[in-house]
């Protein structure tokens, strides 16, 4: 089967490509093919079958059409400006989230071939107040483009699902957590940052007070969620195709048990303490559980706790080793 | 103030141009002038102050532009491919639904002076199952590329809103009853059908079960909505803007009693029972009724009964005569 990635150098992007390089196959069958599409060159490390890298964007008049040209069997549409950026730039925003992904989906539609198609969306579909915990029910008021423009493509996502033109999945991430590399200034940052950089022997800086809690899921979950949707029986998901990804509800507090519990005080005392108002604002506004019956109904599997979150970093980033 | 009627040649522009007409003034404000854009030529009746009518529709370059040049305080957006003809033509739906909404959109914020803009949704945003009474905060999950489209112009308006651009407000009408005009071949089209025709001395058939319920608002009532969301505090309706109105949730024996009562069983003797199968599917996926709590706090007024709809439609289309 052939296989397009759609933001294929991105993180997530990244770390499926390498478990599709891993496998060989997907859903049972052998991969014949991998095209990795996105604004930088993306790469793929030991790759068993051909592996094709496009550069581009959806936005480019044409490129849809090229990547769709070979008629890939699965494309993961993982591509997007993320959420500070979108807030940023109104316009670039929704011409990538929104025009681009509308692109994506005419092209599928006029290649005529009918694959399946999982969408990336995200929880910040959501806009508070929301109650303690979201279900699968409650309806999508983005307090942000972003999220507008992810809650078009899941109505979008839908639509062309219910016509036949393809076979749509459209998965809401939690917050990905550990998030490897660099400590970085989105708002989000720190729930990664107080993990990942203790571990490594670097202090981080806790802005909100330990009792905000929040939704998570590693890196490995958001593969996992990614390879069941583009396998999943689309007659048991019905016409309703954009799911709440299972994930591990934690405060801050249980967080730095759970480090505390893997990696112990010595590592936790890494952690400083430097409230900062305007992002506990922020965060405030944030989604804290979900209640993702269907998704688990549906197969999808979530981390089992916040301490299996932290030993998937030290395994996958750190070779096993705590600093 | 200036005011524009996007969609002022249909049924419920025209009776929206007619009412403000009669009253020369909208929120306390004296109507200094009117435009109607339709793709055909609108009129209006007795119009105390100017009348424009503009001949195009929104997905024509330039026409949003047009409307806008002269930046008026409130516009009104009733224009769209109903439900039916976006179901047979995908690509007309969206390119007048969902890029004339945005291109109006865009004018208004290119425009720069924030005015109100009233869109006129519709309960299509929802897809079966739902509750027997759908709340303010189910969400949106349409079966129809009309109510796809609807959603979406919801989620831009509340996003263009939150950015400042206008203030606007989506109201999401209740099926209108009792339409005038012909019998029409929509699938709703009985719910007026059986009132109408049989209070003109006409047969009227009737294809569903008498237990089929459904969620109604007069004309009148409509253009109550409409004049209510151009005026409302737009502080107090907050972040969410998109209002499921308040309707009168009757069933097919109740619309008849109440047709009883107040025109006799000689005009109830003109319903005939034709039970069809294809129409009895269609209605068995609408929405029955809805808890519209938050519009009702928000000032909307629904009609008191099923009996006041028919008063309604006695009075304001056959002159207080009945057949």
């Amino acid at each position: 089967m052939k296989v397009l990635i759609i933001g294929g150098a991105g993180m997530i992007g990244q770390k499926l490509a390498q478990r599709l390089a891993k496998d060989g196959h997907l859903g049972g069958k052998p991969i014949d093919s991998l095209v990795l599409s996105d604004v930088v060159e993306a790469r793929c490390r030991d790759c068993p079958f051909p592996m094709v890298a496009k550069v581009g964007d959806l936005s480019q008049p044409g490129h849809a059409e090229e990547l769709v040209a070979d008629r890939p069997d699965v494309i993961f549409h993982l591509a997007a400006i993320v959420s500070g950026e979108a807030e940023q730039e109104f316009d670039k925003g929704y011409r990538v989230n929104v025009d681009g992904t509308r692109a994506l989906f005419e092209a599928v539609r006029k290649a005529g071939h009918k694959p399946r198609l999982v969408f990336t969306s995200s929880i910040a579909v959501f806009g508070a107040p929301f109650p303690e915990v979201i279900g699968d029910e409650f309806f999508t008021t983005p307090l942000t483009s972003y999220g507008t423009q992810k809650a078009i493509g899941e109505l979008l996502l839908a639509d062309y699902t219910r016509k036949g033109f393809f076979d749509g999945i459209g998965i809401r991430l939690p917050t990905i957590c550990v998030r490897p590399g660099k400590p970085n200034k989105a708002a989000s940052g720190f729930f990664s940052n107080i993990i990942r950089e203790p571990l490594a022997g670097e202090e981080a800086v806790l802005p909100v007070s330990e009792d905000v809690r929040h939704w998570h899921a590693s890196p490995r979950a958001a593969v996992g969620f990614l390879l069941h949707a583009a396998t999943i029986d689309g007659a048991a998901v019905g016409p309703r195709r954009n799911l709440t990804m299972p994930g591990v509800s934690v405060t801050v507090a249980e967080q730095i048990e759970a480090l505390r519990k893997v990696a112990g005080d010595k590592v936790v005392a890494r952690i400083r303490r430097e409230p900062d108002p305007t992002i506990m604002q922020i965060v405030a506004g944030w989604p804290r559980n979900f209640d993702a019956s269907r998704a688990i109904s549906l197969g999808f599997k979530a981390d089992s706790s916040f301490e299996e979150i932290i030993r998937i970093h030290i395994e996958d980033e750190l070779g096993g080793k705590i600093a």
